[in-house]
């Protein structure tokens, strides 16, 4: 930790002074994640004078390791020309996602500039899909092999093709039509005769997806099968990309960072550095949603007031039964959106329900008891009018606010995904904010009827 | 999914029939992670039944496929001699994780009774690592070449080699002490002649691990380079194993998914098909601590029960004080968990507090704004009482709690992390509990200070 910021601050000097070799010296050898961690914590003109310094592959890959909000800034001051240079020199799925950040008009400058007329046409192609598919996810580059050919032959095309692809991790075999037939094992590579035909070493038992797939059946499939690529196809069944297993990782920890981020209430991903405009953006939304929620529980309460007169410490309870009910309501909600992301749903709704009453009654009767026994032991000696006929009220309300509490967390997240809309935003503040309110009415309403108010 | 319960049905009946050639129909041709969600359902019986119909190779992949607490009642019903032998099908990392599961008696036996003595080595090595370290994440299976040799030697012994391993991901160049030198890219290999020798055609930039480095290192090392694999050595520089991309793609997500649980206040990994007692000892030790916050909350309440007389609608805000207390110090914490968990945390904790205060002084000053236009437009006119001095009140008291909580929220996990403590615990009912105390503490404290009661 240390280290890199003191390495950025001697970069950041040797800009001032415009002492290139001094910048080389500082980055040299070192892996492009790391340039780019070096250079993630410098103003964006700063960063824009380290890039242009660097021959045109390794700022490529230094700029595709920079966070997307910088590697737009980074975009903005790089002409179509160089932005084209760098997209040359990236593999397909990272240049199309560099390209799609830029405005339609430059877009199609950068790629007219680019060189490489194969490569600029698998950009295009790749531009196409939605970022949350199989085609926003997959690259160009494979190692594919015609049935056709025999084990000779297609060795020699291999090496051709392994030339423009970073890593071989399966070599594909495809018809005379492109149509994905299986695949050619590495290890099999390495242990058959090379006089072999094709047609009878390859295994055609693959996996493979659509371009249209969504993105977390991809990561779905290749978790379970543990799968280190897999192969795309279209409609016809033509092999157009591959997935490998890194992109998807990435995929996979951010969706998991999504449903922590709503689960804490924040709109999007914000880190402590961000700005206080990012920070606001991100966290402002709930609370007005939560303080709006506040207003009705207000109301609520507003609405008991009658209570005030012979039993006011009711309102001591409030925090707690408001709390209990949010907690309830959150750890539902939590429980039922993993199983939904997973697609471990199977059973059904009542039967589901049914067992969130059960075990509510099971924890409230706990939590009852513990209420009463504390209710006993201190609480009638410190609050006024505090007696037993006031602890069981307080006792049989949170039973009943937990049971409620629980069956709409495990009943929103349900009705969301089935409309389609993510269960996660039911885990934070809008289950704690509307399980608040039903449990300060549901709360009020037994007090009322047990204490007569 | 209905699919799945269909067949899931046709096996259970087959085994009561004890008709197995049914129950080879059912299964036939399918994947061993798909027969283990099949089995998933049914009671630990009826699994045994099945799996002891099925050849070593494919029982053993199915049991590694399985949950790890099926897996646990699975081989409390088998004799150690067929779990010797379900654990020479598996590659060592699976086999010492399922040997580790046994009774320490039980392991000797199972060790003993592998016939393969190599495969028992490999195991035994790999059983004394911490499950959190490379050396518990790692597998002895991987392909060597003697920087000594050349190409034709290293591809004839790597032949060898491959049979015994699932995949070929690199191919790892050692010296004559077996110290790690570098790899061999596959690539290189499709595009070399035969004759080189191997220390002038080797690739000595390599990322490695020791074997006592933490799991989330080794993941972080993994994400950073886009590795799909990562060579393991111990103290002396010797290569000992390999981990894969696949086995962190797991940790990943249990880790994530653990962030989540915490935050939603679950203090182990539950589903929604998970028996009522595990459910209630997953649930019910937060709900208790957040009850005995609650407490403390009706103590406070209690403490400033002079309000009663003269302005009681203060106790109908409760609620919305607690709940933006609790809101906002969840966002802080959140943030600081998520950041810390990448080891993102570089600046001084000093100016992340200064940041918190501006930051929630906008947000506070944005939410006090909205308090007081709702109060002046909607409950004065309902609340009796309610007058611009009271809405003041609330609205200093606001921007103060958010100011509080969201130090707590900063402050809290960053001192959980620097005592070796998970910082995660501070972002569920932790936080919101104790920010419900301070925020109501404060709030009638404001209270008292400009209402004076």
């Amino acid at each position: 930790m240390e280290n890199v910021q003191n390495i950025r601050k001697k970069i950041e000097e040797a800009i001032e002074l415009k002492n290139n070799a001094q910048i080389f010296d500082l980055i040299e050898g070192k892996h492009p994640a790391d340039i780019a961690d070096l250079l993630d914590g410098l103003d964006t003109d700063r960063i824009v004078y380290v890039i242009r310094l660097l021959p045109d592959e390794l700022a490529a890959d230094v700029i595709a390791e920079l966070d997307e909000d910088i590697q737009e800034e980074i975009l903005k001051r790089l002409s179509s020309q160089e932005i084209s240079e760098i997209v040359e020199e990236l593999e397909t799925d990272e240049a199309a996602d560099l390209i799609s950040e830029l405005p339609a008009e430059q877009k199609k400058e950068v790629i007219t500039a680019i060189e490489d007329t194969e490569h600029a046409k698998d950009i295009v192609d790749l531009l196409r899909y939605d970022e949350n598919t199989a085609g926003g996810l997959m690259g160009k580059e494979l190692v594919k092999v015609n049935e056709n050919w025999n084990v000779l032959h297609a060795v020699a095309e291999m090496r051709k093709q392994a030339e423009n692809v970073e890593r071989v991790h399966t070599i594909y075999v495809v018809d005379d039509e492109n149509k994905l037939k299986g695949r050619l094992s590495l290890k099999r590579l390495l242990t058959t005769s090379t006089k072999t035909p094709i047609k009878e070493v390859y295994n055609d038992n693959i996996h493979f997806v659509h371009v249209t797939d969504p993105a977390d059946e991809v990561a779905r499939l290749m978790q379970k099968y543990n799968l280190f690529v897999l192969p795309v196809v279209d409609e016809m069944g033509h092999l157009v990309g591959q997935i490998t297993l890194d992109d998807v990782v990435d995929y996979i920890q951010e969706e998991a960072e999504k449903d922590f981020q709503m689960a804490a209430g924040l709109t999007e991903e914000v880190e402590p550095d961000d700005s206080i405009r990012a920070m606001m953006r991100a966290r402002l939304p709930w609370l007005i949603v939560a303080l709006l929620g506040g207003f009705i529980s207000v109301t609520v309460l507003n609405g008991f007031s009658s209570a005030l007169n012979r039993y006011a410490s009711l309102f001591f309870f409030t925090p707690l039964i408001a709390a209990t009910a949010g907690n309830v309501g959150v750890q539902s909600s939590a429980i039922m959106v993993q199983a939904l992301a997973k697609g471990h749903v199977e059973v059904s709704v009542l039967k589901r329900l049914l067992k969130e009453i059960l075990l509510s009654l099971l924890n409230g009767i706990i939590l009852a008891a513990i209420l009463i026994l504390v209710g006993k032991l201190f609480l009638d000696h410190i609050i006024p009018g505090f007696d037993m006929k006031m602890a069981l009220t307080v006792a049989v309300s949170l039973v009943s606010v937990i049971i409620i509490a629980s069956m709409v967390g495990t009943f929103v997240p349900l009705m969301l995904h089935k409309y389609g809309i993510d269960p996660a935003v039911a885990t934070g503040p809008f289950i704690t904010t509307s399980n608040d309110i039903f449990g300060l009415f549901i709360f009020f309403t037994i007090a009322k009827l047990i204490l007569k108010f």
